[in-house]
């Protein structure tokens, strides 16, 4: 493919104008969309609306008066269709790790005779220490950790398993897991199916209730651009919200929260899984930011997320100086989700020379160069710079430079 | 006191600048500080450069670049002055509820022999709420909730009791409950004490170090001004953090968050009490607003705030109609936090009206009107006022209006 190939490709691209929905810098080729999702233009004015009216005018009675008192459902309800949950089964609320805990919670409650949490030895590490922390509560007896790789998933289900707790798409590799058939396989040994969609969710079209997904969680900030640590969200299947208890019996969780009564009734339905006051201005923000996704065809954005990951990878190909550039994420499409993981001895000082280029992109340890498409904001010509500077700076080993050298990174 | 008294008040304020610091609205008098802050000019400031510049220009690099990592530790070192707290024992970060889950779990962890959980029956409900989830997480043998009235707290301590939780300030009422005197009772019998200080943080200043306080949680919202739903804090003495534990041990409570290890090793310090992603437009939105407290003298802001709550209450005794208002708060400033809480059958009619006449104070079911007052900008001519106007409602009696009925409220 030539550089003219991939003009047409962006002339003839059904989600360009989505582009124009985002405030972008200048000079800046952001391939970290999986990290902090761009700042959607609806979020920026929304955030500017709730400071200055409805705190700053209207303040308390902006409860009632703008409704925050139902956002976490109101947003719970935007986010539903991206993962294919029928309305009354996705609220906003707290971080993925806070709501992680109280599914991990009520899946061990739901399983009294069965004590074995399986995860992904390489799954995001707060889902593993949210286990671990569970089981250092309530003993190993009640909650064990056993963690696999992920191509023996499948050996390791078996009836001592209570709960399988899985990151659909590999936070290092992008590697998909195939959702329908894992859970199918679990729910055979009876073994309830908890999925983090934390790389899946505003990615590409996800099929909760097709899949019969027990329980998921998933994050606001990375593709659904909800802004920097914006609240995360869970689902609960419909068919176990009657059965379901969780420790994090705060207000908002109450049946009657306005009634202040002693006594902590849960809701029904999944806002039992609310907890404290939320964080209004971050919801708010979220919730604005969902409109992009509004009547988007994702099968568009998954073409295009395919396109944008296959041009990379054909682009890298063509630079024989980047031969040492190791894939390592899957080759087939069909397994990956919207990120590439590449290893290269030099990842790190190679990322950092990146950025100082402006193309953002991600250091993952010990070796990994992560790059993530976004299919709402990026142009496969900003793919095709991306690379074309990845090679000028592994051409001319540029990162040797020591000042591309110590640094921290956050997820 | 005639009106004229009441404008010398308030021109030999001292803290009368104050005002000049906030983004308050026309023709309102708000008296509900206590339930949710107003909008300090810097947060607003805050907000716009964390969406447009941190967010919309530097994006993933505010990790570092505008040491978003850094807020909940900032934040919290922030907060620490104002209640008493010597550095590296208080942070920022989820709700009270959440926070109370984690120090409930760490106390319980501390007294593996006892299992009573004392608390004021008409805590904040959320309070007791929390304590009910560990219960029935951890079974009754290992947590018991035990509900006393706050004029027999003390006799509940014996050596029996586990944990002492108690909120410093009554939500309803506005009773200020002698922490040094109650702590140190709670000690002799080997009771680990946690209070809230939802309606204290920033209404005088708190002395936890002093009282040799165990744990504490506190609220970013109310007289701290950080914003709708604003991140909680929290407190762990300095003594106990080398021997805790708590069950929320999400990423970034871990001690190398950034190595990607798959096991959970705490934080050393108070740093252990994290859990996920912080929301961080609301926190730096609160860490922008905690401003108005520096250099502030809360003695201060002590004396004023006990000003207008005995100007309040003056001037309620100079009307006749007002007679039928009950004082449910202890006559006392010393026994008083900075609100006040008057009994009238009809208070929430009464309440409804007073919002429709600018006046913005509280309902607390059944039949409380609670009034907050917050020194930082509120003057004596709001107080005087205020009353006027609710003068003029209960002797015009245009509160039986029905208009003044249905509606929901938040704490």
């Amino acid at each position: 493919m030539n550089y003219q190939d991939v003009l047409f490709l962006d002339k003839h691209d059904p989600l360009a104008a989505k582009r124009q929905e985002f405030s972008l810098p200048a000079d800046c080729i952001y391939l970290d969309g999986n990290s902090l999702g761009a700042l959607p233009l609806a979020a920026h004015k929304r955030a500017s609306e709730v400071v200055s009216e409805q705190w700053g005018n209207d303040l308390i009675q902006s409860w009632n008066k703008h409704q925050w008192i139902d956002l976490p459902r109101q947003v719970g309800e935007k986010i539903a269709p991206l993962v294919g949950a029928a309305p009354g089964q996705v609220i906003c609320c707290d971080s993925i790790s806070v709501n992680l805990f109280k599914l991990l919670c009520s899946a061990l409650h739901m399983q009294p005779d069965r004590k074995l949490v399986v995860s992904q030895a390489d799954n995001f590490p707060t889902d593993l220490y949210m286990v671990q922390g569970v089981s250092e509560l309530l003993s190993s007896e009640r909650c064990t950790l056993q963690m696999v790789s992920e191509d023996t998933i499948e050996n390791a289900l078996n009836d001592q398993v209570a709960v399988l707790l899985l990151s659909q798409v590999n936070f290092r590799s992008g590697k998909l897991l195939d959702m329908q058939k894992i859970t199918q396989k679990a729910h055979k040994k009876g073994i309830l199916v908890i999925w983090d969609l934390a790389h899946s969710a505003g990615a590409f079209q996800v099929e909760l209730d097709q899949c019969q997904v027990d329980f998921a969680v998933g994050c606001g900030y990375k593709y659904l651009n909800g802004g920097p640590g914006a609240p995360a969200f869970l689902y609960v299947a419909k068919r176990h919200q009657q059965f379901v208890q969780q420790p994090l019996s705060g207000w908002m969780g109450h049946k009657a929260p306005f009634k202040f009564d002693a006594q902590y009734i849960a809701s029904e339905g999944v806002q039992q899984y609310l907890c404290g006051t939320p964080p209004i201005l971050s919801m708010s923000v979220l919730d604005a930011a969902l409109g992009v996704y509004e009547k988007l065809d994702m099968d568009l954005l998954r073409k295009k997320s395919v396109g944008l990951s296959e041009l990379f990878m054909q682009s890298v190909d063509q630079y024989e100086v980047l031969s040492d550039l190791h894939l390592h994420s899957p080759l087939q499409a069909e397994h990956r989700g919207s990120q590439l993981a590449y290893q290269h001895p030099a990842a790190y000082a190679i990322c950092q020379n990146l950025i100082a280029r402006g193309v953002i992109g991600d250091f993952r340890a010990p070796d990994i160069l992560r790059f993530g498409f976004t299919p709402l904001y990026l142009r496969y010509e900003d793919i095709w710079q991306a690379v074309k500077i990845l090679a000028e700076i592994i051409g001319d080993k540029t990162y040797l430079d020591e000042k591309y050298t110590t640094e921290q990174k956050v997820t």
